[in-house]
């Protein structure tokens, strides 16, 4: 097996991120469930933005900000995703370019605009997300360039590219192309309600072709239609080599069809934001796996990371992760 | 004099700011003086964002800041500035609405784009502008609504307004108007080197035009080429019949031609990034002036919003400031 350029490829929906403080009340109001990820349509996108109040624009997207945290952990990082020439497009690609990770994928010259997430932060942290996929729609397999994927260690792929049909060809053709070149694969469930939407997909998937995988604990129930995380892990375990479930403030559990780890949460102030939660965990995982940690080192990183991004308002950090990752004692980066 | 339809109109830049954490050396390398704000061309505006790390986007400009947290205070404002109908202007239209205020400027159809500032903050908190003024330039006398301008109690206006020549003719007639209407002017010089830029015409404005003069320590010095705060402080008491003088921790001082207050600063834990602190100063004042509070009381109120901006990214607040006055105790709001 050749020399890997990456150490991981993220492929994912390329979003900018529309993030807005709302009360309570606005979520009951617009018939919003809080802490899940709906797709709405352009019109439904520009009256819910009417709807909001002033807001702050930042680049998103879930496999993304993963990407971006591993660069800026100094991993090296690439990633696959569409969007649009247009602002937004191009803040997408400055913001994700100016962590060092590698950007390449054509962009749209026409049909829709760059998609946004209109992100509802509630006063406890959570958030609710509202996504127009807009050009990430025309994500297909001819966007994945198979000798970048051929040269990265690991194939991160987010289950929400299982909702746009070309995304799903690109995220099929990725994953064996990875396989087929001796690279690992890596899933992210991304969403509950992703998960009811593509339950046998993502199962056979699992099964199949999936080395490491990430869910948290309604994602993880959810795919195994069960009631209690106990019965979701023990499911999982027979399913796939390795997967990191993480439970928010309860910690995270590293599940292997032999072992099992559980590891604390990191010490958090107060939450400000939720969002990129999930995904920051998983790029401090990643990048300790990069570097070698053994898995419950990987996890402890993957939570400092988390803690270090809800305690700000949005998904992508505004300091370097390696000094994130030195300041708490991890000498490798 | 007729009924007021607004407490303040504003007229000023309309700008969206990109905001970057950047280290001291940052600023070295590109020969920028820190806490100062320069215009750049489209050519360096690209060069330098090329330049910056990850970056978050919130719409900005000087008298749109303070227009938008006015509003949110819960007083009747308006605004006038220019941008294009692209992505960025949307965005800027639809923040400054959201807060409640007043925004009709038609947007621009063709030429340049909306205008962007990036705005460096440094770990000290401190914030270093590069303004690329875009659409903003095309701000004429034609966008003066003098319908508007007589309805506003007060009309504040931007000392940066002086950069673009068409903008200045604005400036003027929306001066003139006021005045032949009875109403109050309002002038924030905006910077030390744009009033190094402006002189003359800033000095002829205030001794002929302007009501209430709002200036910090480095502005009013520069405005008066003397060297210590108390011979400014002097000098401008002989030519306006009212000057808001802050000093960032020091406090601000209200000078009036037969008597000085000196308010003390609001307390503040740590200054993440000081964009806004004096248009938020501005906001509170008018504010609290709009409410019939005495001048000693609006500046404190002044101190407050300032406070409030300083610790946390961008100059637009997260959540309404008439919460926070309310907090504080003034029940006004």
């Amino acid at each position: 097996m050749s020399e890997t350029r990456f150490d991981v490829l993220g492929i994912g929906n390329a979003i900018v991120d529309v993030l807005a403080h709302v009360d309570e009340e606005f979520l009951v109001r617009h018939d919003l469930v809080k802490g899940s990820m709906r797709l709405i349509d352009e019109v439904e996108a520009e009256r819910l933005y009417e709807a909001l109040g002033p807001t702050l624009e930042q680049s998103g997207g879930s496999a993304a900000n993963t990407i971006a945290a591993l660069a800026s952990f100094g991993c090296r990082a690439a990633f696959i995703g569409k969007v649009k020439d247009d602002q937004l497009g191009n803040v997408f690609a400055h913001d994700i370019r100016a962590t060092g990770a590698h950007f390449g994928t054509p962009m749209a010259e026409d049909g829709p605009s760059t998609a946004r997430c209109l992100v509802l932060v509630t006063p406890d942290g959570e958030r609710t997300m509202n996504t127009w996929l807009g050009a990430a729609q025309n994500l297909g397999p001819e966007d994945v360039d198979e000798e970048l994927v051929a040269a990265s260690g690991i194939v991160y792929l987010e289950g929400y590219l299982w909702d746009p049909p070309a995304a799903k060809e690109a995220f099929r053709k990725a994953a064996e192309v990875a396989r087929a070149s001796g690279r690992k694969v890596a899933l992210s469930l991304s969403d509950a309600f992703c998960v009811d939407r593509h339950r046998e997909s993502f199962l056979d998937l699992i099964r199949n072709a999936v080395d490491i995988l990430f869910a948290n604990e309604a994602e993880i129930k959810s795919l195994y239609q069960v009631k209690t995380f106990n019965d979701a892990m023990h499911a999982v375990r027979q399913d796939c080599p390795l997967a990191v479930l993480t439970r928010s403030a309860a910690g995270s559990v590293i599940a292997l069809p032999d072992d099992v780890h559980v590891i604390e949460a990191a010490p958090v102030k107060k939450v400000e934001d939720a969002t990129g939660a999930g995904d920051l965990f998983a790029a401090g995982f990643l990048a300790g796996h990069a570097r070698g940690l053994d898995l419950p080192d990987a996890a402890r990183l993957g939570a400092l990371a988390a803690a270090e991004i809800i305690q700000q308002m949005g998904a992508r950090a505004t300091r370097p992760f390696h000094e994130v990752a030195r300041e708490n004692g991890y000498h490798h980066f």
